[in-house]
């Protein structure tokens, strides 16, 4: 045996694909980046978030409570108010268990919980189906377990069915099915394709899933990750995988306050069913013993008073404004052969280039916009690790989140330069 | 192979020893608990939290910042503040490179570094050494991941070096020393004994390691649990492993605002030298991105302005009173065969009864306490496993951190009474 000072776990944890996109940004100072998935600045809750912890911090007793250590699992407060918003967001009636505050733990932010969820589950080894493509630090999370991803091809409507039923097929008859431990769903707005998975098709992934269990020898659970939810700003709200009848007990469900309120005060929560409620709980107290208690009341508050639901629809606003700008540069600057998708909440366009153009690090094309100051995130970066495919290398992902209108404008109208100078 | 939902992280992650303590508290609403490890809540800076959220988000500038994502590793002012901040509290000049903030990160709480540093440097199988009785959360944390504790004798005056080299001596001899990663300390005010750990057996502890390092085949760390250092209310403050010279590229140490500020804000931070640094900062970005930027910028303006300064000034005296009613309740209550350990610093008295008295979970002891509604943590749950020894079971700890003063008198009244009945 060889002496090693690192873990696995340690060797396998590799650099993010996107801190060098960062560190590209940060020696360009006159750089637009609409490759940052930050939220929108101008629009964040200062006033809000000072009221509230004005009222918080005025009384001794509610300001003591706020500063002292909280439990592993949560405020209880802020647990029954979510169940309560995650209800009323699905519009179902009664007191079913999948919404149950009983089964809900509070998170610093929702990525906290998917690591949770994939330690508690996954052992190297092992495979977690993921969306082609998905959301990269999910991506980091699985490879740095020794995890293995098979991609599930995406359309513009969402998840593709049958891909999904030839892949579990595969897996069942190379004798691996009983190696597949969750099928992780970025469900609404997708990070990175803006592309939102119909409540049908939720429900059929559900049912899909189910049919392979016996085969596996254990539940697969849909990981359903409903980040952005919250930024919606048109078109209807979908149901949850929650609201699946017979079926949410098969459903984790990862949400977040960090982009529908402030991405600052990082608070974000999980339901899950047993047994891994019981053991995500128990690495939560190993991990932290709980999510800062005073953030916590913060959200509280802000749920309680209705000033969340204001600051809701105020963003919806805003981020509707932000996608029409982007769609109006999209439609002025890019050349007709470059498809993109527009999202009805969210905070990515997904561009896809003719296939003879590739769009990653290396690329003629990504080395023509950062000369003209433009960065953007190279589909390639983007795909889980799955040898059996090859990753694309032609698609992109724009951000209109964190610019600035103006820079949005500027930003897709030097794109468009070079894709026109290249095509 | 067996078909397994769980993962082996998973399977082995148990139910914490205190969560059946808390529920037995949460049962009894009259119950005195000298069991918690809570800080005192009317100290809490609940005022000066209020001016410095009121200061920071009076402005849209300012209080953006505060709200939009941070970094991985954290707020840059933030960390160069805390290395200031260290390097000053160890009384050492220049620029070492021990003290930069280029090999600092911000976590949510201590907890989670030293949870990162276990996954970074840990494989199941390795062997990690403790102090005997160590952190019980920490020892939770070995057991989750398939790590073997060894303990290191503790004295009144901190750690048995002579049982140390012992214990390595015995790991070189059977082949195991490969497996040997890390020593874990809590030096200051020490989780469960309240033993403070010199500077002298730090620097020696920091040689020794380094001797074994030939056989090992890569470093054995040192890392250093600081938590209690700034809740010292009497004798000298000790400096940090960071200051032994030559030695501290040796160092990780856990530090922690939560403690000295505020329970609920759940900032801490961690000094790390290469490769450990890279690697725990790629898993930071995995488990959250980065810790509350919002949280992060309450500490700073906290430190910058001084009011950190003050509050723990305010600590020290609240700290120092509560310690002398425990004392003086001990010396009146408690039988004199029972010996008792007053601490310089932190929230914790040590008991050892004689051998012939079971302080355990199903102790006739424990029992009779909780018949007269008082809770203490019996020693053998500080005890990682250590199959190489029998966990001693005539130990209690005792807090002073939440309980009021009257609860501790009329607590150590109750438990003296339970100690006379028995002895």
């Amino acid at each position: 045996m060889k002496s090693q000072l690192l873990s696995q776990l340690g060797r396998r944890t590799a650099e993010p694909p996107i801190s060098w996109l960062m560190s590209v940004a940060l020696a360009r100072p006159n750089l637009i980046s609409l490759a940052a998935g930050f939220t929108d600045n101008e629009s964040l809750p200062v006033r809000e978030a000072r009221g509230l912890f004005d009222q918080m911090l005025r009384s001794p007793r509610t300001g003591q409570a706020a500063l002292q250590y909280g439990t592993t699992l949560g405020d209880p407060t802020l647990r029954r108010l979510t169940a309560e918003h995650l209800q009323r967001l699905d519009g179902v009636r009664g007191k079913p268990k999948a919404y149950s505050p009983e089964r809900m733990i509070i998170t610093s932010g929702s990525q906290q919980l998917l690591y949770m969820v994939t330690e508690a589950l996954c052992d190297a080894g092992d495979v977690v189906l993921v969306e082609d493509p998905t959301y990269f630090v999910y991506a980091s999370i699985l490879q740095s377990h020794g995890v293995q991803a098979r991609g599930v091809r995406l359309e513009r409507d969402g998840l593709d069915l049958s891909h999904l039923e030839s892949v579990l097929e595969r897996l069942k008859r190379s004798g691996d099915l009983m190696r597949v431990k969750l099928f992780y769903l970025v469900s609404y707005y997708q990070n990175p394709t803006g592309v939102t998975t119909s409540f049908a098709k939720k429900r059929a992934t559900l049912a899909l899933l189910k049919k392979y269990e016996a085969s596996a020898g254990h539940p697969i659970y849909l990981l359903e990750d409903a980040a952005y939810r919250e930024l919606r700003f048109t078109g209807e709200d979908v149901k949850s995988a929650l609201a699946a009848r017979r079926l949410s007990d098969r459903v984790i469900l990862a949400g977040t306050y960090s982009k529908p309120f402030a991405t600052g005060a990082r608070v974000g929560f999980g339901f899950l069913p047993e047994p891994v409620f019981t053991t995500v709980t128990r690495i939560k107290g190993n991990h932290d013993f709980g999510t800062s208690n005073l953030l916590q009341q913060l959200l509280a508050r802000a749920l309680a008073s209705g000033s969340y639901d204001a600051h809701r629809q105020q963003l919806r606003r805003r981020y509707a404004q932000k996608a029409r700008v982007m769609r109006q540069a999209l439609e002025k600057h890019f050349p007709a052969d470059v498809e993109w998708w527009e999202p009805e909440g969210g905070l990515y366009f997904w561009a896809r280039l003719p296939r003879s153009l590739p769009s990653g690090v290396k690329s003629k094309l990504f080395k023509a916009a950062l000369s003209h100051d433009l960065l953007y995130v190279p589909g390639e970066l983007c795909y889980a690790d799955d040898s059996t495919r090859r990753k694309p290398n032609h698609e992109m992902r724009l951000s209109f989140g964190g610019a600035t209108e103006a820079n949005i404008r500027e930003g897709i109208r030097r794109l468009g330069g070079s894709l026109r100078e290249l095509l």
